[in-house]
This record gives C-alpha cells, structure tokens and sequence, in this order.
C-alpha cells in the first residue's frame, strides 16, 4: 500500500460497506484504510481486521478494525472519512468530525439536501445542523465536480437519483423536452440496494421468481431526482421496482420532445455532455446498455431509442447500485477531493 | 375423464404448449385431448405420449401424440384445436381447420389483426385470409367474451397486451385520462415469453443477474395495444423488459387524470368493470399485485398507487404469461365457446 | 366443497402451513378446513380468511381463520389436526388435542423418534410424552402405509430423510450394498427449507448466486435418515447444502454393489419396491429425474446411474420439500388415515 | 500498460475468452494482448477490438482484434499464445505455434493427458502429436509449479479437476485415507462451464429454479482427476451437477480416514501442503468455504469437516470455474512461466 491520505470508514458492515472495504484495501493511492464499527450492529462480529468480516478479502488487502467513537476517528490522524451508517447517525458523526478536521463523505441521505423541511419531510428524521446542510455538497461529480475539491462535507447521492439524474441531465438542460406531457421514470433495483438487515421483504423466497413495485410516491429519493433536475414534481412520476437479483439499477426513462430531433443530435448532446467524465459510458444511438455491462463496475452507462415519429424518446440509464450508485461514487467524490485521477481505484 | 368435447392440440414442444398440455390433460370437462406433432421441430423427440415430452407430467394425465397433418386433425373427431404454432404455420393451418368444422383457438399472432396490413408491416408475414381475419374474434374474454360463443377463429391475445389491455381498459373506458399527457407502458416479462428456441439471448448466463429493454418502439405487442385500446400510437410509449425469471409479466402503466380523483373511485371503477369476471382479480386501494401472486395461475391482477395530488395514477397489471397471458386464456376461451364454467380448469 | 373429514391446521404462516393452505383449500374430499393462527409470530397479521395471509388464492378457496388455543381445535369439530408449528409447541400441543379425540398429524421433528433420548440429543428439547411417542407413525407411507389406518399421531417424515429413505431403502432391503464400502448422502435443498422467518443466511443477498454446504455432521435429520434405514451411523455420511432457488430437495446417493448387478435388475428392484405407490416415480435405467421434474408436484422421483464395472451405484432422488417433502406428504397421510384414495387432492 | 511478454489470446468468443480479456486487458505486467478471432464462430461478430465483443470493458483496457491464423500469430511478435478453442482445433494449432517459437497454454483438453489412449477414449478425437503430449505440463502450479519455467506447452486444467485435486491432493499424499472405503467427489457446477454456445440445455427457462446431476460416469474430466491423484478409478466416484449460477464450482469430498484425526492435524496437513502458494486459501478448522467468497476472484478456497468419530471426513472445495478454474488459472501458469510475480493481475 503506497503513501497517500489516511482513510477512515465508519461502519462496514452493510452491503455500501463491504463494498468500500473491497474498494479501498486495494486502491493504489491512498494509506491502508481503518474500518471503525459500532458496538451492536457492526460489532456483532467482532472483526480485528476487515478480512474477519469478509474473508473473500484475504490475501488480496487487509486493514484494521477498532471500536468506533468520534475521538478515536479524530485521533487515527485520517485526513477523510467514510460515513456508511444510518442516516440518523450520520447526521450525529459528521459534524464532530468536520471540527476535528476531516473531510466527511456521507453514504447516507442526512447531507443531501441543503433544505432541512425537505429532509425532515421524507425521512421523519431530525436534520443535520442547517450550516453543515449548507455547505454540504452533492456528490455527482459529472454535475457538481467543481464544488468537490473544497468540500468539507460531500453528501454521497442516491443510488436512484445518480441514475436517473445522470440520465436525464443533458436532456433537461437542453429544453427540447415536451414538459406538458410529463416525465416518467421507471427504476428498477438489485436488493442489495435494500440493505443487508434481514426483513421479510428481502427473505430469498419473497424475492427470487418475484418482481414487484414498492414505494410508489413515497420513496426518499424523489426529492433529490426532481431538485436537483430542477423538475416540478406534478410533472415527473418516479418508480421503483424490486428484481430478484444482487446488483444493479436499470432506469427506463421517458420524455417526448417538443420538436422532432435526429438520433445523431441526441447521442452528441449526451456525449458532450459528458466528454472528459470516463465514469458515463454513452452507447451509440440504437445500442442499449444492460445491466451486465455494469455489474461490478463503477460506470454509469446511458443509451436511448427515438421513435420513427422523432418525438417520443426513452432513455435508458443503469449502474451498479453499489458501485456508481454508493461505494464506487463515494472513492470518485474522494479522488476528486484529494487530487487524485478520477479513476484510480475503480476501474 | 369425463365425457365433454373433443379437443386437438398441434404444437406441443414450445413454452405454451406445454402448458396446454398440463391445463388439458387435468381440465375435467373434456375429453381427452390428442397432441399433433409437426415433424423436424416438434417431431425431434419423437413421442407417442404427451408424457414422453413432459416427464413431469407421468401419474397425472396422459394424451396421445400423433404426427401432425390437416387431414390426421380433421379426421380425429375433435370440435375444437388448439394451435401453439409460428405465425405463419398457424396462418396456413386454420383455414382449412374451419372447413373441416373444427373451432380454432391460435396463440399465435396471425388473427389478431382485423387489418391486414397493420399484420404485414409488424410481423413481415404474409397474412391469414381476409375473410378469416375479418371474423375472427380477439380472445380476450373480460372484454370481448359476448362474441367468444360464436367464434370459428379465436385468436388468443399477446401476453403482454393481455396485460395491459386489462389493466388500462376500464380507465381509458372513463374519459379520466388526462389525454394531453401522453400514457407510458412500461413491461417486464420472465424469460418463458421468449420462447423455448436456444438463443444467445436465452442462454441462462446472458439473462441471469441480468436485466435490459428490448425492442423498443419494435415490439409486435405495440399495435395490439394501442389497437384494442383504442388509442393514438403517438400517445402512448410501450416498452418491454426481459426479467430474470421463468414466468410472469408486470406492467407498470402511468397516466395522468384530467381532474382530481379519489382512490375509492377509481378501485369502483375496475370493481365495476370486471364485476362477474372471476380471473381478473382487483386489488384494493393501496395495496399492489406482484408477481408471485400470479405465478402458475391463470389470473390477472390490478392494482394502483395514485399521488397526494390525485392526478398521477399508476397501475399495475400482472399474470403469468404462460397461463393468463397464453394457455390459460386459451383454455378460458375454449371454456366459453363450449358453454363451460369460466374457470373451469385454471383454478 | 364437499362434505368428508372436517379438518383443522394449527399454524399456517410458515411456508410448510401455506403450502398446506394451498392444498387443503382445493382438496375435493374434505369439509372446508380451518386454520388456527397462534397469537404473536402467526397473529401478526391478524387474518380472517386464509386469503388475507395468502392473497394468491383469492378466487380459488376460501378458509376462516381463528385464534388458536386447544380448546377452540377441540370445540370446532374437526376430526383431524394437522400441526405447522415449531418442535417444543407441537410437543405440547399434540397431547392434549390427542385427548379430544382429533387425528394430530404433526409436521414437526417431536413425534419422529420412538426414542426420546434420541430426540433430546439431537434436538436439544424436551421430548413429547413418551407413551404418545410410542404410538406415533412415522408418516411415510410407502414404508409405513399398513400403520397409518389406525394411528393417532402421524410424525411426518423431515424433508430430506423423505428423499432418501425412499432412494436408498430398496437397496438396503435387497442386501446388495457392499457395506465395507460406506454410503454417502449428498443433499441440496432450496431455500424454503431453512423456514421463513427471516435471518442473515436466508437473506437474498446471501443465498443468490451462492451455494454453500452447511451442518455437516450435526443435521438433525441424520438420526431420522440412518434410523429408519437400519444403517450404522458410521457407515454413512449425509450432507446437506443449500440451493439458491426456492423449492426442491435432490439427494445424490453413492453406494459400492457387493457384487457386479444389471442396471435392468436395479430398475426392476425399485418398480418391484414402489409397484402401486403412485407417487414415487421411478426412471428408467440411464434416465435421471431433476428438480424442475418435481417441484410444485407432490411427487418423489428416483432414477439410477450404474458404472460400466457394474459396482458403483449412484441414485438420485428428488422432490419438492413443500410438497411430498412435508405438506404433500402431510395430506398424503392424511388421506391414508382416512380411506380417501391416495392422491385425492394431490395430483 | 507497461512493457513486458507481448501475448496473443487465440479465440475470445467463449466465456473463459471473455474471462481472460478481462485479466489481460488490466495485466500490470505484460505488453498488450492482441486477441486473434478464427472465421465463423469467433468472426460472428467482426471486432476490431475487445470493447466491440466486450462493451462492459470500455474505459478500462482496450486491445486490437486480428483475423487468426498461425502465420499472423507467429508474425504478431508474441512470446506466448493462450489458446481458448475447442480441443481439436488446439491439439492442431499448438504444434506449428511451439515451432514458430511460442510458449503455448491452452486451455482445452487437448493436452492434459500423457497418454493419448486416454484422451482417445475420452474424447472421441484424435490426439496431439505424441511428442508435444510428452513434454505438456499440466498447469497446477500448487502441484507441478516447478515444471512451468521451462514449459514449451501448458496444459491448463479442468475446473472440476482443479477443485477436486487442489481438495483431496494434501489427504491422498499424506497416506490417511482408508482407501477401502472409497472416496466420493460429488462437485456443483454454475452454468458457465457448460460453454457459450446456446443448446437446449443451458436455455435459462431449463436451468432457472433447477438442479440436476449430469455425466454420471462419463464426464470428461474423470481420468484427469483419477491420473492426477493417482488413484483407482474403481475406487472412486465423481459426479457433477449444474447448479442454477453463472459461474463457481463446489467439490464436496468424501474420505473415511484409516485412524482418528485431530481436526488440528488436518488443517496442519493442508497448511503445510499449500504454505507460500497464495491463491490457495485453507479455512480454518469448523469454518466453511461457500461460493461467494470464490466468485470472481482466482482463489480455491479449501475446508473441511471432521466428525465426532474423527474417521469420517468431508473437504469442501470451491473455486471460480472461469477464475482458479480456467482464465486465472491461465494467467498464473503465464506469470510463472515468464517469472512474473505469482498473483500478479489476479488479485
């Protein structure tokens, strides 16, 4: 393990967790990580070093494990922190930590909005400080990369919202979508995006042979698809579907245009969009990415088909929920933050 | 057995035609059916028991098989044939089917346009003749079933728009819809509906932990719909999705209210329209059909989800495509024709 | 629903009890049966109807559902009680039902041991009385058919003891196994056997994708499996692992013959062994079943492997765990109980 | 990528093609692979580079694609040629590649056997040159590592016989079984080891919620493993199953020792067997190796189980089929050939 900043995580024992311990252990450009757990969930097994709690790591990176407490993150001399905890914890740790100094890169939903009412409404949680809110900093590099290398607080986005906003964008800032014929967002998620805490919903025989919808108009992340599109939420229908698989969001997403458009202009629209980002692969007009093409990966891919008619557009977006969509984002928004290539580590 | 009509089968090697199989050798108010198979196909496994194709079928039921030929058909003594069969085998197979006196429930596509046309230019086929298709009745028995007990040529629905039909139907029937909006169908289908044919898109490691959007604004489903619906194509976005599972489609149906709705309306309004239809099954405000509650049944179930501002509505319509979206519906058709009990068989 | 026995389920929330729902609600030749929810784990939700636990059979049976305790069993009338409850509740429970004069066939590991040391060893509970132990069938009724008529404690057998006890017992009895040679138990089960209450190993991201031996030597079907073949404990070695997928139990069983057979003498062995017993199936020699040929069904299937040294013998044995691995069975016994042909209800 | 072996990979269209694009295109150590595509199969999909076969690689190595033949291999500049063909065609392109100068590793059958009698009877084709026969080192590099430096052919293993050697190797050679007894090699394979090519077999609707024993007897790799261990045939059993996965094999092995075992004395054997060797993994005494600690890495991973008697032992070894148990594999046989770092490019 080369020389670099000194990295702390804080929690590693769900499914954003495991994922960054796997990142991390072997991510060229930084110390060896210290993973700190929490006493109950994430010490229920006692773990000295990360490979305890996933021996599929051993011999490929190993890294300590402590007790967690605000003091003993302060005193690790890390220079950032992983939170992957629970929203209401995060919204708990990370200010103490920002004033010990370190940089905060939150997994949770506590930091991503800069509107306390807004959080509160969806979450029927008590909101983080309203000045950390504020100076909280989106984490969508390919949107709001230029805000990263100051922040001192990064909210991780959705894995959701990064697909559907990554795949909507260029679109929305072009304005040749139709807004009076509404905006529909179909999403469809791998159930490690539901957590590793055993529930009835995510039993293997409740899931596998099923596919079901879940959350409709109720689901946390609308608000951080429609603000930070910039869309009014009477005009945007947002879903979320269960598929019985690990990993992976696909997000079939449908606009009409308000005048017809070449596939050439709609693929080159996305592509400058997004030239200089290597993390968003654009397929070809009348290619479509698949969720394969993602798995395991930190990209996400986007890809579309225009009907004959020129006007009605579908979108397809896909990531891995725990890769562009958690744990892979969080390493690129940490790249960003200590200049370090945008890619090291995930490729 | 019981005493009851006579029925034939031609096709029985595919994904529907075993289900068939299963739904007839069981069905109590028939007599028992005889299998035709086509040589090279069908004929591969060459078998004089329906139980040689099914093992899992033996101490069940058993049904002869016999070679296919028109004449092998007409001269069984059957009043009705099912034919599980490529469009264009079908096409050329039920004329002279009806000649010879038999009724004819076609799972395929070749009778399910009035139009010729609208048959030529989606399937690149040449179609049945005229005079067949103009009779032929659209097998969908909650909306068409009046005209099911005199048909000589049933042609039985696609398993998606069986789907979407029944799950738009009675809203497009209000004038609810906020036409202006434009409607999205977005469906998912396990893997059966692709047919038993080896293909590098069927190979299980191309579909397993796999998820992706296929022929969109192609598929053979799309005019069907918008046909039987009797919507303009450029309202209406229909996509298709291949789920990693046997069985089962779920389509997620978005429409925009012209004017605030209640939930408790909207369920009467479903409630009504397929009040004394004992396979359509309507679930209740709030709550939402998945699949596993249609897998290896011969229903389709509703449901919906509408907004707080009572103007984004979205339902969910789902059943397996083997049963309500193929076999199953055949048989409910067959069931009417013969003046049976509706679910005779399907429960 | 026709009159015949009047039938009680206490416990109906597991998937051994929804797979009994399934069956019992359709079963032709039974009084309507009721099922008795026990407070806590199967009040949760609170149910009038078995349809409001399993809302898939809605259109196809209906079955009140009422708080459970002995006395409201013993008031309803039923002359039979099947028991879907954990080990130590039917212990308790089975006795005092027994006194009120139902028939108790019980799911559970309680009644399957004459011998309560036996059980309290592998069990690590107290046993059931011993004089009700004493009477109790176990319920496999191609072994133990003549005994059931008369009992009033029907054990059912464990899911895996069932696939090979019916695979090797043919065997065993012919006296053809070199026993110098030692026999092994390879079994693979889905995941509806490890229960429904959600832990961290049932959880879908565990079990997807994944498959994993698990309580090698300590499986509390062991003494079940060599107890009722009449084998040495440590002639055998009996494993288990776990499927991702929902349903079915395949045993691969290994012996060395003591002295070179025919495959034809092999396959007529078991025709001889199961003749009339139609619901195990046995293959033909060089034909092997596989799950898919089982699950949903309420059938064992057996087929055979036979070296070219005419020595090494490897059987297959399959079914579906829910189905002739526990509430198929279940019915199975049930009707043998009460002179209602063998596979009423269960083809 | 830096300097070092410039390699050719002849075929790249199956699957463990596709795993060795995978490693060779992110290869810290070697020049650039160039992949060189045979007509027809391989040309199916004209690739002017990896990315046109491999979209999901785009953005993470890139690499030209070449028409095959011998001459264009030989004229390419390659010190070494993975072949990933079908057996007869390695068996004929090995030779004229050594004689242009190549180290070869191929990955078929072609030349794992000494003996081409062996190989004739097994796979029904005419064998390699008996010269090239005699030289090839089967490429276990726990087993035969010290053969490799100077090897002109590599014979990369089977999957199945890297698990079942790599588990029992330690055992057979330390002298403890009680060979009297028999041994059992009952290994589980995921659907990728079955090969690319789309077959009735590997249809996803055939091997979804499936599971079943195949080859009983027959299975290709039976002489590797019997040769490799030095074992009777009629001493052992091996079967293979296929399990509903993509990728992964699960060998559950099966010894009674000839006199007790401490567990401890167990794991020492296998500790000591595998000491410096670091993509094999032993697991602690009572802890188990399951899938998902293999998957998509290049380890075998060993356990085992002991029971109270201390006689009767089951080692349970995994690996990932197209990792350990072919392209990894492939790769490390190619470090240790070129004196490249052992896990260079594996981790």
């Amino acid at each position: 393990m080369s020389a670099g900043p000194k990295i702390a995580v804080v929690g590693a024992t769900g499914y954003a967790g495991r994922e960054l311990a796997h990142l991390l252990v072997r991510h060229p450009s930084i110390d060896r990580p210290i993973f700190f757990l929490r006493e109950g969930r994430d010490g229920e097994r006692r773990a000295n070093c990360i490979t305890d709690l996933y021996p599929e790591l051993r011999g490929r990176g190993e890294a300590p494990c402590r007790p967690f407490s605000v003091d003993a993150v302060a005193a690790s001399g890390a220079a950032a922190a992983f939170l992957a905890l629970p929203h209401e914890v995060s919204a708990e740790v990370a200010p103490p930590l920002v004033d010990a100094g370190l940089k905060v890169i939150d997994l949770s939903g506590a930091f991503r909005f800069r509107d306390a009412a807004t959080y509160a409404e969806w979450y029927k949680l008590p909101p983080a400080p309203a000045a950390l809110l504020g100076e909280a900093v989106y984490g969508l590099p390919e949107v709001y990369g230029s805000e990263l290398k100051q922040a001192r607080v990064v909210a991780n986005p959705g894995c959701y919202p990064t697909a559907v906003i990554l795949g909507l964008k260029p679109l929305v800032e072009s304005g040749w979508i139709d807004r009076g014929r509404g905006i529909v967002c179909d999403a469809k998620s791998g159930v490690s995006g539901a957590g590793k805490q055993p529930k009835p919903e995510t039993h293997f025989v409740e899931v596998n042979e099923n596919f079901r919808a879940y959350g409709l108009f109720t689901h946390r992340h609308t608000p951080e698809i429609t603000g930070n599109l910039g869309l009014a939420s009477e005009d945007v229908i947002f879903t979320t579907h269960l598929l019985p698989i690990e990993r992976g969001i696909l997000a079939t997403l449908y606009v009409w245009l308000d005048s017809p458009r070449e596939a050439a202009e709609i693929e080159a629209l996305y592509r400058e969009f997004y030239a200089g980002r290597p993390l968003v692969r654009i397929w070809s007009a009348g290619t479509l990415p698949e969720l394969r093409h993602v798995a395991h990966t930190n990209f996400c891919d986007v890809g579309f088909a225009l009907d004959r008619d020129a006007r009605r557009l579908v979108v397809v977006s896909c990531l891995d929920n725990l890769g562009k969509g958690a744990a892979g984002q969080a390493v690129q928004n940490m790249n960003a933050m200590f200049g370090i290539e945008e890619t090291e580590g995930l490729l």
